[in-house]
């Protein structure tokens, strides 16, 4: 497998940051996220503190960073990684699309800022899952629900259509004001995929050790076969398993150098204040502290 | 006098960047710098990475910075402060053109890259001094060296010219490749300096508690009743008494926070790397937890 230097999970302010110094500093990078950046940077109405972009459209900065990527001939791989493991010399990556290697990783995945539901840590991996394309294929002609905190996760929704008997979608947000309201529930979440329009309060055991029951606030109990629970990033310490956490965010240094040695993070993941200027210096520093460490690990 | 809430130190990416973020916060500051901010920036050949200016030059990068000010009706105070004292409340800070007070400080003062040179530290306050406007009284008719580490010192030589017997000019940087090396001397660095082009490397006692003697590279010596050390910015325990210092730069936490309350830092003076997306980040979260402390203060 194609080994990288730096692997930088996020398109978000830090994750740009992070790849357009270390491209500067001749680092071999893959650079994963979504390719229109950011969702949250895209809909931001207007950002006023960016100096030099006074009074800037997330759109806009949205499309300025594009061009700055585009200048540098960097690209960005669409995938999104469920899990980062350390494996010594370099880490595993596991995404959606595939695996991938990389000698250092700098998180710039963004922050999480809906609450676990009671039940999704405990039985993550037996019944609970953060990644459809990984796990679809063990719910083929099951019943799966997905409860989704964005409407990017409607997309999920319908492929897990294709696959199971039976989709039960939960959205976490306000469905029917988004982009694609106007649009035919079978087209917008998949076929076999019924809307619930209630709030999922809890995941409980099912009869066997992976069905699962999702219980709402309307006090309604609903069983399936796995549960997805998808959001645009995952917390840290799921996302990468023995990372020291403080307050919900990854713990880093002022060289935002994380407890993991080859693993830096930047911007929202790191901690308040959740702003894109902040988020696009710690993406720079990020950067330079991952080239680095690259140099000391290939001069030992 | 005026109380500012907030005073910033500094007109480089940090210090725009915290006057920005603190005035969208509402709150009443004080920019202090250079007018043409940081020299440093406008000197820049091309900045490379700062996100959503791609491939920028540095003077249209501050160009973009005074426009985003301006278009925030933020004035720069031209200024440069020689002392920041802790009062307790708040704090004093003294500038060649006045007295300021804030009940917060944010250093975004840059870093000094000269070191000190021997005795400087030891008989500062005795025949050393970093600010000539503050002390040229003490040297009406006597002699004064300056040592001037870039030609924004040329003008203080100027004004000591003309309140000093004589003037011994050294200095620290190209004085033959600057804008205006065409001038007569004394149109420069003024009628009764002379510019002595020799590297001091030592400042010694003389025969009384302030008069100095300047010990040269070439080995000649010239005595003194006070020596003038100009440099852009102080060294910063220097600048702030009794603030925490490592490796010459500020000891700051996460927040930008120092180790005296009411009193954050941002930008290069905070250390490595040395980026202006790095700095302009910092000063974002400078300026969040300045505002964050005032809204403390003023509840207790």
């Amino acid at each position: 497998m194609e080994r990288y230097d730096i692997a930088i999970l996020g398109t978000g302010p830090a994750g740009v940051s992070a790849a357009i110094t270390a491209t500067i500093r001749n680092k071999k990078i893959i650079l994963i996220g979504t390719a229109d950046l950011s969702a949250k940077m895209t809909k931001a109405h207007e950002i006023q503190n960016y100096p030099g972009l006074p009074h800037i459209k997330g759109e806009d900065m949205a499309a300025a960073f594009k061009a700055h990527l585009d200048s540098m001939g960097i690209s960005i791989t669409e995938d999104r990684i469920s899990a980062v493991y350390a494996m010594g010399e370099y880490f595993m990556l596991q995404g959606g699309a595939g695996m991938y290697e990389a000698s250092a990783v700098i998180l710039a995945s963004g922050v999480n800022t809906s609450r676990m539901l009671p039940g999704e840590d405990e039985y993550l991996g037996r019944g609970v899952s953060y990644c459809a394309t990984c796990d679809a294929p063990l719910y083929r002609g099951k019943k799966a629900i997905v409860i989704g905190y964005s409407e990017e996760e409607e997309s999920e929704a319908r492929f897990l259509s294709e696959v199971c008997e039976e989709v039960l979608y939960f959205p976490m947000y306000k469905a029917d004001e988004t982009e694609n309201a106007g649009l035919p529930d079978a087209e917008r979440f998949g076929a076999r995929t019924r809307v619930i329009a209630e709030r999922p309060v809890a995941i409980e055991p099912g009869e066997t050790m992976m069905n699962k029951v999702v219980r709402t606030e309307e006090g309604n109990i609903y069983k399936t076969d796995g549960v997805f629970v998808l959001r645009q990033s995952v917390a840290p310490d799921k996302l990468v398993p023995g990372i020291k956490v403080e307050n919900n965010h990854v713990a880093v240094d002022r060289q935002m150098a994380t407890s993991l040695p080859g693993c830096f993070a930047a911007g929202d993941v790191t901690g308040t204040p959740y702003q894109y200027i902040k988020s696009a210096g710690e993406g720079n520093v990020a950067a330079l502290s991952a080239a680095a460490y690259l140099d000391r690990i290939r001069r030992a």
